[in-house]
């Protein structure tokens, strides 16, 4: 339910903890100023060299951690800190923002839905002055789209800087939410009709996976939206103030979205207190019937069984046409209890009763 | 349940996402001083232009966003920023307010119940200093009262600037929530009403909507208090000292109605108890009548049945009056049992037990 | 539930929305110094001209609203904000205070019960320099324990300005609290006292009455605790340092009100849990009776059905003593199931099961 | 369960409402300094006289109030304020700390278990420059190791002024806080053991009362924790720096004292859940006895019938062997049953299904 | 539930409760520099006297905390504060962290299951400017992994003070907290699995345990991030701002904690209410078979038992095939009977009804 996490208690810090499974780095390179435009794979390490003292803007994107050597190369190249290497590696972090002396790390995440499971993967910004460089366990495919703008060069993108690049990169992840978000809603809104209906046992799954998508989802959104607060209101060396406009406008964004989340929250009780009344209330419909069963039917067997008796002197059993009062009695007491059983509302239409 | 909102993900800020649906936009001017008053829908935008540059208030109001080009025209002409636009568009965001350089950006929202579904669109404020810009995905008719006080030219507005004109828009968006906390009110006291004598599976839909409506309105209804707080609180250049005595009281406004909506969500959780104990407590009525029915009648059954055995030697058959001995010990057996349930109370009118 | 409170939307600032069912103003007056004391009713607002100018402590208690011309005229007699006289009139409003260039405004509001409903009638008060006005839809009694004290002339009250009698109006609106909050108290001690001993339905209405009346005492309550927390706290050129001291001490009595009123809250939430927990206890003590009318009964009826079948072939019918053998079987078989019961702790006294 | 507090509504401030059955002041005086120790109690007023004007430290505690002139005239003797002396007699006061000029007053409040009943009486203390005064309406027994420490002589104490005294008698009173939890904790240790084991309806009253308790302590410790913060943060002429440092572990303790209580009630909670599901799990148990007996028995019952109706024309009644064949056929039936019944886990012993 | 605590309410503060069982005082040193290290138990008190004045890195780790004459005279030898000697010897404390004149105290919590229960114990450290001072009540081998750090002297920490050290062992004691949450939360997920499937009773205390344990650690953790975001934030004389950055990735790693707590708290709830559906579900499914028992059988038990009656003048008796027509009518009624409660949905597979 919870990623796993286990760097060896104790470890000195800027020890790496390399997520399992995660495959030797792919570095993807961009360099671009107005004018000019540089991407693709690095394959080797020294030929990063040249872009650490570039005046265009270079955003590196590491993604795979499966070399530890690499990744400590990388981070001398561009004068890392060690602790926000540790934090770019040893996943999953809660979202957060600090100020080292050469960059400003951001840590982020966004959500995937992967064989229905809701994954929340992070990704390690850092924001230097002419360099942004990104890191991600696996490619997860979240850049694209700025990918493309970069490629387009229309718009502001390709005049701003790392930090503008770095906006880009935190509205995608945070815009990702929003089809989730959707995706919940719509999960509920599916239950509510059935549940409201008729509820089956598989709507109880439904709910509660909607809760732990919910439980999930505000687990790591929370600390983002205090994140992205943060960037847009205090005033950092790497991000201008007219990025920190836009970051105020992401800042809505994660916002709404957590608003949206205790929204579905809300909702998700709601259903499951509809759920228990509606298995209360068919209980009670089941409990009718066998009332009704048993009340209408075990008086008439017990007159059958006097009846039934073997004794000598049993005077009604000679009189003529007694067999035929029995039956009627016998056909009275059920009109009787039917009726009983209508005027309080357990046979029937059910209508409600008036008020005293 | 969540209104879609679907701008691409990792699209350039500015992007705008026009709303499905919307129409082409309609353009409703007014342009007033204390002495003047023109006023009228605008169909070729060049008509706008002069209205750029009165000395008098003008209040444009943009009805439908189905026409990008026509939107950029707009923006254009009186200088609104991108990220503005953006805001005014790509519905439904969170109310917010934010300084831009020319203008106060305020995205308000306020409910509205059509076909029984409660809804809640957004309307886009933009206070510039001589104008005022509101924008609405289509006219809702919320500003009608408005035109009508500035046609009479009683009282302040006319005589106000755009910002006391954004107060008096914000003040029927917000006075516009109170119907609807009534109507919840109401939908509460019904359901109380039937509930608390003789609940229905259908109250439990009616709880369930009245907590979704309430989940909704918070859900709104929070971020708008926290923006008119912010405007009341905060010197802007856009709205004056004079108008923020104003908007304080739209404040206490917007307050008050947020405490009725926790009102009515505790009320419903609080029927919602009720509607279940009141399951239980009738599953304990259907109960105690199948418990009484069978405890009567299931012994009496079996001593007829005892008599019923057709062994050779049953002393007690030929016994004369013995059938009238046993119809005698039945009659005392279900006395017995009448007696014993109506000292536990499961019988006729209960009565509250003594304390031991 | 709510109050109604339909003053037109869209309505300027200033319009009075003149409660339903308000009486024509009925104007009280004090006029008192230490030495000096004039009081009575005022017919003629004329007769208030020369308060406006006195130096003494003047107290216009108005009420009933039922006259829009008349509350204008002392409005403007005593040079009164319009925004403050629609919070006046406009009710209900939430507690809150406000300062005016010549008045600071507070609306208080104070609980009352009225045939067994609790209500909670605004009170708006306006500290002038030399004047206090006080404004009531009706007259409530409120204000009858404080013109004693002035007509007394005893105690601080006749030395002190209408900062001090502010104080002590809003003193007594506050203390009227705390009856309602004890008589909570004990319908809560008496709903205990039963419901744990012997719940019926008519409980569930009580517990639900008293967790309504005390969300609308949260509801009013909290933003009273504020406002009376803002005029003990911020300095104020209406209330004086000396009179601060005393508002603290109100601040104290709401705070402690509040504090009981959540202490309800939760009791009547636990009662709630036990309410349930009753009804399934005694659900299962009615299930326990059918069990074992069920289980000794139905097992013996069908032994006896066995020898009541007709078959010519049944050798055990003709033995002597069969039939009491039978019986003997049945007397076993029931005494078995009994055994069987109190060993499980269904019959006679329960004791509580010895850990394993 | 609140503790009643009937000062006449609109009463002047000032009014003392004696509480009710409080006995006479019983006045105990201490005065101190390194060297010289006077105590006793003190019979007459007048004798009181001297110690306003000595150096050393006095320490006057006053049980009972039920003399109203006596109290005045300790309070004008030592100089204190009329609120202050209202503050101290009309109890019970939420745990506060305010300013006078020449004292500071101090609220506390410290729980104790009479009759098995909470309840959570009042201490005053107002400290003043070279006085220390506590006010209790009756004798507690609270001060008894204090004293002792006093007269000991030995620690800080007697080198202390009236403010380490103060903090030495506050932190009585908020140690006292500790066994009360301790003893809640055991409580909720004896029913978890009971409720999971064997749950029994007097168990529910037991958490309820534990509930009740956690709430009260709840209502009293939240303003005494913050009373204690405001005493150990803000600088006060009345507390030296150095007592400050103590006062911060007094704010420890009764924050620890806090979180404990928390927890208890979170643990109540759960165990009202485990009672409640218990019941259910219960229920369950006795509906499969009834059912079991019900479906076995029935059919064989409705069999037996079958052959014991007396058509003339029944040609298996006369079949040699018929007789023992139904017997057969029953009792197949019956095995079917049990096996059915065993399968689905309703019958012996149940095991965990295999996921399917 | 919690640890008992019983220090003589009215002790003279610095009075040392020794815990119950723990040893005498075993007692670590560690002393070093980035060349020299000296480590070793020390047997002697006076053995400790020279590293008091050392210029090295001294770190003397005190176990056990039997003999409170040992404990006074390290005190004494390195100037403690008897507050602080108390707040490290009376135990549990609520983290926390505090200045004095020459440390600066810390009291950290850890984490610890033994025998499957979760303990807490603290941890105190003080921070000195050259010694670090930590007491344990007991060896718990939180420390093995820092004491091979500094023999291998890799790494920052032979060159760090002893503030460097502190934080190690504080990183250390908080990230135990991992294995302890991850546990948790594979507790919670196999509980989910079987819930979900077929719950039992020891489930509801698998549950019970794990709230428990969420709120035992909520009630410590959450002190502890207060004191840890405190360290990193607030400046101090013991902590340079190079380990300040440091501690705040504990704090980073405490709040990922806390959060993962939360969500654990969530789930757990969530399973509750998934355990009582699914009781309630069963009780249907159960009810539901004795009905379908019931009302099959009851009525031709009842038809059995008129035609078992012994009337004379039964015509029916008499008719040839009359035996047969009544089995026919039975096998009727009985497939009639399945065939509504199978429109039902109580019998057979169920599927979901079609919306009306």
């Amino acid at each position: 339910m919870l990623e796993k996490r286990n760097p060896p208690v104790g470890a000195r810090p800027g020890t790496l903890a390399i997520p399992e499974g995660s495959p030797p780095p792919r570095i993807y390179l961009f360099d671009y100023s107005e004018e000019t435009l540089v991407e693709g794979l690095v394959d080797d390490l020294d030929d990063l060299e040249p872009y650490t003292r570039t005046e265009s803007t270079t955003w590196i994107d590491v993604q795979g951690m499966g070399d530890e050597a690499a990744l400590w190369r990388i981070a001398e190249m561009f004068g890392i800190h060690p602790l926000a290497v540790e934090d770019a590696v040893n996943l999953p972090q809660r979202a957060k923002t600090e100020l080292y002396d050469d960059y400003q790390l951001v840590i982020a995440r966004s959500p995937l839905v992967e064989d229905g499971r809701l994954e929340v993967p992070q990704v390690c910004i850092l924001i230097g002055r002419r360099t942004l460089l990104t890191f991600q366990d696996r490619y997860f495919g979240f850049f694209d789209p700025i990918r493309e703008r970069i490629r387009d060069g229309i718009g502001p993108i390709r005049r701003g800087g790392p930090d503008y690049l770095a906006y880009a990169v935190l509205d995608v992840l945070v815009d990702r939410y929003y089809p989730v978000v959707e995706d919940l809603s719509e999960r509920l809104d599916e239950l509510e009709e059935v549940i409201v209906r008729d509820p089956q046992s598989e709507d109880l799954v439904g709910i509660h996976k909607v809760r732990r998508d919910v439980a999930t989802l505000r687990r790591v959104g929370w600390p983002q939206r205090e994140m992205v607060s943060e960037m847009a209101r205090s005033p950092s060396p790497f991000v201008s103030e007219d990025v920190r406009v836009y970051l105020r406008d992401s800042f809505d964004h994660i916002s709404q979205i957590m608003g949206r989340v205790d929204f579905c929250r809300e909702v998700a009780v709601g259903l499951m207190d509809i759920y228990l009344s509606n298995l209360s209330h068919r209980q009670n419909e089941i409990m009718k019937v066998l009332t009704l069963m048993a009340s209408i039917f075990i008086p008439l067997t017990f007159i059958a069984g006097i009846y039934g008796m073997n004794f000598e002197h049993m005077p009604e059993l000679r009189f003529r046409g007694a067999y035929f009062a029995v039956l009627a009695v016998m056909v009275g007491l059920a009109v009787f209890m039917v009726g009983y059983f209508r005027r309080r509302g357990w046979l029937g239409r059910r209508r409600r009763r008036r008020p005293d």
